[in-house]
């Protein structure tokens, strides 16, 4: 079995048969399908003789990295800012597919900011706007986003990802994201069925080890770059995010809003720069 | 203005400067992105003297087709099973992001359906078994599945909706359904930054038009397939799904206990059969 961004590939895929066709000629046989199964988020947090377990969160992924997961999605959700939040990881019952976060005791979490995706307002409806501010309010500190790349690096950057994802060379079927250094090399890799959990797995990946804010590091996206995807690397203090697919308005106006470079398009030697300067062939947020 | 799948494409694409970058040259420009803003769906229901108005979901997506991803949404969460449950749907406030769904005062809403996302048991965590329990708990009537289709058919699909996919082929940025009958004739595409909301829409406006359950067709995906996209074929009757990316290994197991027919990897001349069989060059769910 090889390395699935680090760990056993073994419950990433699975082989089934199937028929190929090609033209009018059809043949049977094995295909390898990266697997998709529920996870279900606990969280254990209060004193420890009133401790609370909540489920917070039920999400389709692939299974491996799953404490990185559940780790990253507090992190980007803004449940927890500082990985001693976090006391430890366990896997709960014996399917596999549920793990328990437990914070540590004197940790005041936002049971609010869970909810912020259901966020309205009475007066409007809700908007974009909104959906900024209520990012403001959970977002960490802002600091002078002072990363810099010399954009000619970025062109090697997907090869690179794509020679680490194991899943995706067993399946075609799977989103990564990675996270460079300015200098172009790799940090590391995570892939998911969920482009949103790719990112995930990424960014607990990092915030377990520590590694959180991640200011001198630059995000890539195998896919597009939603909203979504931009508010967890505003939550992680990613100062760059470089997509191969194309941006959406609001990953353009997060980007913006919250002094992201934002690059996409990256595709052989070409890319299109949504946010940011270019300045003696380096890419950085202002002049 | 061209056609958004149908109406008007103001809405769904927006215009912002852009630095477009090609090997060590840079150039200013002017991109069209996809538009991606949060939707607000509220259901009203109950007798006309005790009415609720709940907030159900808000999920980020193209603007555009609102209603019709509001009672394709409802339609594929099991909430409402006949175009009749539905007395109207309004837009709400000016801020164009929030849409009610009223109901008839005699539909009795399952509300536990709303919230099978979150479905747990206590025994052994979640699993895939769990989510198929639960599907088969909601789903419609089972029928026998006669559809069939030319199997050479299969090649001309992806470029007949891509012809159609207005937004695409201004942004590049968007994911696509549509629906085809046995004959190839394409009936309807829906485009969003979210494919679970190109599918709702493409279902909903079906829905709404009373031309549900849709045994006669076929859906095609621009994407992968999940086993959420699945899960709503088999909640809207859609007898087979083809996309043109990977199924993961829950949309294959969800079209076989469901009896869908699947393919995948849709290309040029070739794609794979997961589920379903080839008899004289047709491919159909049974012998």
């Amino acid at each position: 079995m090889v390395d699935f961004n680090g760990e056993n590939i073994r419950h990433a895929v699975v082989e089934r048969p199937v028929r190929s066709v090609t033209g009018i000629k059809s043949a049977a046989g094995i295909e390898t399908l990266a697997v998709e199964e529920p996870l279900e988020i606990q969280l254990a947090y209060g004193a420890a003789d009133a401790r609370v377990v909540k489920q917070i969160s039920v999400t389709m992924r692939t299974p491996g990295a799953d404490f990185e997961l559940a780790a990253g999605f507090l992190l980007t959700e803004g449940v927890v800012r500082d990985p001693t939040d976090i006391t430890h990881v366990v896997a709960v019952g014996h399917g596999g597919n549920t793990v328990r976060v437990e914070l540590a005791p004197d940790v005041e979490i936002n049971l609010l900011s869970l909810e912020r995706n259901f966020y309205t307002t009475s007066s409007c409806g809700i908007c974009g706007k909104a959906s900024l501010l209520a990012l403001h309010t959970v977002s960490p500190p802002r600091r002078k986003n002072d990363f810099s790349i010399e954009a000619g690096l970025l062109y090697g950057l997907p090869a690179h990802m794509r020679k680490q994802q194991s899943v995706f060379a067993r399946t075609g079927g799977l989103h990564a994201a990675g996270l460079f250094s300015a200098a172009g090399t790799l940090y590391a890799v995570r892939e998911d069925v969920g482009r949103h959990n790719a990112v995930d797995k990424l960014l607990g990946s990092e915030f377990l080890a520590d590694r959180a804010p991640m200011r001198d590091r630059l995000m890539l996206l195998s896919g597009r770059a939603s909203f979504e995807l931009l508010q967890k690397a505003v939550m992680a203090g990613v100062p760059m995010v470089v997509s191969v697919g194309a941006p959406s308005s609001m990953a353009v106006q997060a980007a913006k809003e919250f002094d992201l470079i934002l690059a996409g398009f990256l595709r052989d030697e070409h890319f299109n720069l949504y946010n940011g300067v270019i300045l003696s062939k380096r890419i950085a947020m202002n002049a």
